[in-house]
């Protein structure tokens, strides 16, 4: 048995996923219609999304069988290797002792298709013929394209348009896997025309690349439907494999973590990792620190308000209570494209509201500077939104350096950094630069919230 | 246990590689001084190998250990997976049992570290303070970059411009592990600075970028060292590592190959995957056809010359027995960077000269093809040089399609394509073509191998 890599054979992939809504302390609010400010119903929610999903989204089953040939197609990654970074721990000379869960190991290279796949599982098994989504960096663009090929569905993919041309390579991918990707704002939607008409130079944005994948499966009669990588429920509760898996791998390793880390930007790799942390905490009566970790350049949980909001720039998709910096908010272009996000998942928002997690903000240099020193001593490139995980967890074991505590850290290592070399370039070249918005700013974008009750 | 991949614990990790040397059927020939064209003194390869590697080189030992911090290094990725592509099959609707070998798990994405790991090892171990290489695509740069880092061993690159501006991301790689890269021609070299001055926009070659590494090694009073990632036996020796897990995960799958295939560029991943089969060829009564697959561009072993040649097109590294298509021959500029070396090594060669190895040669459509097709059932986007193996894979496949035979056929997926998705979008695009080179071309490079003898 390794001391440093701890491997789970395939039949230790979970039979179920872990959803966290019965165990909240405190329920996450009720999604809202964007028209009607009311509480959302499935009729509504079944014009985007399949029955099943949706009744996944509701459930307060506290496991959800994973299907057969979910798991199946899982095994081409899964169980994901969780390390010991010992190198690391000895070149930080810290008595902690740091784990990281590589989700980097998947064919796109993220944790992504842990949802894709399922997602587009239950749309074959609903009869759903193409999927519509967005995406930004094109992580999401790329894992739902492989998954919905995998079920013989087509993939229509809205890349927010500045993504769309300077990484060329996430769109190839998602192409590659036979997706259908257009550059965002498109003339293919009303929503879109309408901002071409009035921007004809937009570089787009996620909130518009949202409104146009919504619009094409609202209208499409039904044989489209969308699909969504982060913050909703349905979601976190498919990315609980990874700290599903982790649990037993912490047992292989004989210890238990005094602190998880993760990333968080919608959420879903965080929940992934953490959720079933927070459930040993919940009722298991563990005591382990959840960190979630955001940029300080889109501090949605640090600096923004718990709120309702719509979850996109149009005000068209549904309003969600979760901590959010306006859905008018435009963050700068930092290299972790997945963390850009105005809002969060309501369920995350929820448990950093009541406490149960904590949010800390990173800079972007000093993430940089993180993810370079993982990688001489690792090995391992991390994605841009994963090295804010590694930062954290360097800072935390740094304090342990300080108190002489052999404190237990596990970290999410959500993706590799192999189609985000840029950014490391422009950092080494010494092109990238902290942002810390001015209050007003973030008071302004504040100002657009939707009036509730 | 899963029927579709076969993981093994760190444990199984190879205690000691495997040399092919005693075992051969007809030994390879010596290699020879470029200069006097005769046999190579360990003198003469000490300028630019520390000993430990020289005497691995020159060893009739069938086993080598495997020192343990190298062991300890391979953990981040060995055992790498073995699949069994059931997808594929489907999809080919073949009796054929398909497995791979996914070499492309590694930090760095290929099978390359697994020998750069332990050059660099060693040369620590010697005292060396710095490695020169060259890299053509950019996969053994990046592989060896990492694994100097990981020994606090400085790295120069030199990298073919041509690669050097078009494959910026692998540049990018190098430089993000501590490596030092140059466009080659640089005018670091006495020999750069020749090929500048004579063709001041010269895009370089592979044979140039070995002679600027090596003059630099030669040139540095014994601080810098030299490393090649591929052709010389000690590369072969330590890629068996490949080969032997794949032995054990066959017995996991209770199968034993009938047909074992593996591109074949300077030979490296070919080695790993097929020495310890052909092992069980020589010595256990074992008859398993063993394919080395090149592109039909550069077609070194299906119409090149078994002779002696220089490795390098400056006549400045040694002279090798080998197939060849001359050290003078250019190859067009396929995307499969890491298959246009004009010769192979010599052990691969005498083994394809002696038929214990078959060489077949595919083309570049189709070979972007199968990898296409691999990509959508499989998930995972191979690395030009691996589809040349899936290609030839796919071909035995639906030759027992045709014939209704059971055959097992495991092939090597030495590396993932992410660094190389330009190709696939030029493929996409119809901008890709097959390359058949006219006889007399090849004549004329045949025409400038050394005279010997």
């Amino acid at each position: 048995m390794s001391k440093y890599k701890f491997v789970l054979d395939d039949s230790r992939i979970p039979k179920a996923w872990y959803n966290i809504a019965p165990d909240m302390p405190v329920a996450a609010e009720p999604v809202l219609n964007p028209q009607t400010l009311e509480p959302v119903t499935p009729d509504f929610l079944s014009v985007l999304f399949p029955m099943n999903i949706i009744k996944q989204e509701i459930s307060q089953e506290r496991y959800i069988e994973i299907p057969e040939p979910v798991r199946e197609i899982y095994k081409l990654w899964r169980p994901t290797p969780m390390f010991r970074a010992h190198r690391l721990e000895k070149f930080l000379d810290t008595p902690a002792h740091i784990y990281y869960k590589h989700e980097g190991v998947s064919p796109v290279g993220s944790h992504k298709p842990n949802t894709a796949v399922a997602q587009a599982f239950y749309n074959k098994e609903a009869g759903t013929k193409a999927l519509t989504t967005e995406t930004g960096a094109g992580q999401w663009g790329s894992a739902l394209s492989m998954s919905a090929g995998f079920f013989d569905l087509a993939v229509e993919v809205y890349m927010v348009k500045v993504s769309y041309n300077q990484k060329p390579y996430r769109r190839m991918v998602i192409q590659n896997y036979g997706g259908e990707v257009y550059a965002s704002p498109t003339n293919r939607t009303e929503y879109g025309r309408s901002v071409l008409a009035q921007f004809p130079d937009s570089p787009g944005t996620l909130g518009i690349a949202i409104s146009e994948a919504v619009e094409v499966a609202a209208k499409s009669g039904g044989t489209k439907k969308y699909s969504l990588g982060s913050v909703l429920n349905h979601v976190m509760t498919h990315q609980s494999v990874i700290g599903l898996e982790a649990l037993e791998q912490m047992e292989m390793a004989d210890e238990y973590p005094d602190i998880v880390i993760a990333c968080a930007g919608g959420g879903s790799n965080f929940a992934g990792l953490a959720f079933p942390f927070l459930r040993e905490n919940f009722t298991n009566g563990m005591n382990t620190r959840i960190i979630a970790v955001e940029p300080a350049s889109c501090p949605t949980m640090t600096r923004g308000k718990y709120a309702f909001d719509y979850g996109d720039t149009a005000a068209m998709a549904p309003v969600v209570k979760m901590h959010t910096l306006g859905h008018t908010f435009v963050p700068p272009g930092i290299h972790a494209g997945g963390l850009r996000y105005h809002g969060m998942s309501a369920s995350v928002s929820a448990l950093v509201e009541n406490g149960d997690v904590e949010a800390v903000a990173v800079k972007q240099l000093a993430t940089f500077e993180a993810a370079v020193q993982f990688a001489r001593v690792e090995g391992i490139i991390p994605a841009p939104e994963s090295a804010h995980a590694i930062r954290a967890a360097m800072d935390q074991a740094l304090i342990c350096k300080e108190t002489g505590e052999e404190k237990v850290i596990v970290f999410n290592l959500s993706g590799h950094g192999h189609f985000d070399m840029a950014a490391y370039d422009a950092y080494h070249a010494g092109k990238l630069q902290d942002y810390v918005h001015p209050t007003e700013k973030i008071e302004e974008a504040m100002s657009h919230l939707p009036k509730i009750g």
